[in-house]
Parts: C-alpha cells; structure tokens; sequence
C-alpha cells in the first residue's frame, strides 16, 4: 500500500528537475505550499484522486503517467 | 475534475459485470458495504491513493489499468 503515491511522488519530483525548478518554485508554479509539495514529491500523502488532478492540471502534465512513476516511458 | 473517479468507476462497473456479479455479491468479495461499492462505481467517491490501491488488490486487478477507464485495451 502506497505505491500510488510513491510513484506519483516520485513522477513530480522528475518533472520538476527536467525543468530545473526548486521545490518552492516548483510549489509556486503548481500554487500549493513548499511543504505539501515536499511531502507529495516524498510520496507521503495519500492524495485524493481530485487532488492528483489538480496537481497535474496546475503542472501540466498527465495524472496516469505521474501514477505510473518516473522509470516509464511515457506516450507522446 | 473527477475523470479518475469516474473511470476508476466504470471499470470496476465493467469488471464486476465480466464476472456476472451483483453489486452486492462484488462488495462482499471485496469487502465493503454495497451502498460504498455503488457509490464508487458511480464515480460519486473522490477516493485516495490508497483507497484505490485496497479496492484493487481486493477485486484482484491492476490500479492503474482500472484508473484509466473500461474502454482502453488492459496489458496483458
């Protein structure tokens, strides 16, 4: 159990660094706080399935490829 | 907002019909009670991670396949 939010956690760390943002840019850019963004990145929350849209909204990319983790590779 | 919900619920819908069940008899194999089980088929329950994660081991089928809705080919 928790393999969601690690993977989601660890897809949006990826994210961030492809784009060469710190976390509290990052935060900024998705509009949450520095701390949650730390927590979510860390794959320690257990997101609700509205709260993973919203992350993938704010951020731009796509909810079931955050879930699928980092290591995958994803569909154009 | 609430795709994930509502595609997670259309394919345990789909999966519990493949297996010729009433919701009643698929919420006692998973485990939960009938009204919740209907409630997430009908995509009405912003579920977490986890909740996902407990559903599918239980039902014995794969999170990200069932969040990504009924109507896409599974991997084998």
């Amino acid at each position: 159990m928790g393999d969601l939010q690690r993977a989601f956690g660890a897809s949006l760390r990826a994210v961030r660094r492809a784009r060469g943002l710190s976390q509290e840019q990052f935060a900024d850019v998705v509009g949450v706080h520095r701390t949650y963004m730390g927590g979510v990145e860390r794959g320690e929350r257990n997101l609700t399935l509205k709260s993973v849209e919203y992350l993938c909204h704010q951020a731009g990319v796509n909810p079931l490829d955050m879930l699928r983790g980092p290591d995958t590779p994803r569909a154009a």
